[in-house]
């Protein structure tokens, strides 16, 4: 059976776990305390990921397959949720590098400071700059989902498993999501997918 | 004829050129002064990338594809620099993720701070912590081209050039290479390549 190697309040680990369900795979789930170091072991940078990080998806012969994005890439091959059509998949690929790269490290980040560490921790002055980055990326988002069902085509695919993970929870970053409805809208379609699973907890 | 939205200081565009170059395809270049703010403009946001980021390529039916990466993606397909195998497909997008999220942030934002900025910015202070991360990043590189001649499988693929762009221009963030052996020989295998192209300059 696939392991995962993952953490219930990782939206990175979330993406697989909603394609998995989507797909209806089974997996063994394995849990570790990343803010505690678990992911950061001798044991772990050896045999899971020298990067030290999850998700980690481990086959049955053992390899790992480390960045959720590219786990989502590998698991949809020759699904409906990866486009046949060469653009298509490209623009699937820009807007995972998006997701990335001007999304995930400022929504992901601030639910991180406001939730996972101390109220009194000194990394709540990043939370203006977080909020400033997060919004023009959501404001993207907004943009295009104005006029698109989906991120990519007609349907859903890994684009919008990957960027509606640390959208639905971007409130938990304090993100006033109300200036944000074609956001909403679309994160109802997804909650109305067949086999969809919901993250573990919410605040 | 492409057209490539980029500046010739930006590792990310080099990418494009490098993979250009080794594919024989012209393309025409179109550079913008990102520090005044060229890629900012309304023109530029609303037709070529709402994030407002090179470089873009735009093909001749006026589409744009945004995302370094992405264009990797969709240029190398059907070409040797993309593998056939569903599994090294995987790795190839897990490096492209590696860089993007674990690698460029701090090597590639030490050399702009570096080379880009006055001298007098305040932004060096981030230098020690730029180089701390970066150099866990090359560290990781470093590890694997020890027992690798290329970063996925046994010949030059997208993941190659993605993380070739940036490593071999660390040294003007200064990182010290010397401390990587491995990543010189990969490097120097890279530049004997047919086709190969040289970035636009040194310091």
């Amino acid at each position: 059976m696939l392991i995962l190697h993952e953490n219930m309040e990782s939206g990175n680990a979330y993406k697989v776990r909603l394609l998995l369900s989507l797909l209806e795979t089974p997996f063994e789930s394995i849990q570790y305390d990343v803010v505690a170091g678990a992911t950061r072991t001798k044991n772990y940078l050896t045999n899971i990921n020298k990067n030290g990080r999850i998700p980690v998806l481990q086959f049955e012969d053992g390899r790992c397959l480390p960045e959720s994005n590219a786990i989502l890439y590998y698991l949809s091959q020759n699904t409906k949720y990866f486009p046949t059509d060469t653009w298509e998949q490209a623009k699937v690929i820009e807007w995972m590098c998006f997701e990335q790269y001007s999304h995930e490290p400022f929504v992901a980040v601030a639910k991180f400071i406001l939730t996972m560490l101390p109220e009194n921790t000194s990394r709540r002055v990043e939370i203006p700059t977080l909020h400033e980055k997060g919004n023009t990326a959501l404001q993207i988002m907004e943009d295009h989902l104005c006029q698109h069902d989906y991120v990519v085509g007609k349907t859903l695919t890994i684009a919008d498993i990957c960027l509606y993970a640390y959208t639905h929870k971007a409130h938990m970053g304090s993100f006033d999501m109300s200036r944000f409805p074609a956001i909403k809208a679309w994160c109802s379609r997804i909650e109305k997918e067949e086999n969809y699973t919901e993250m573990y907890y919410d605040l």
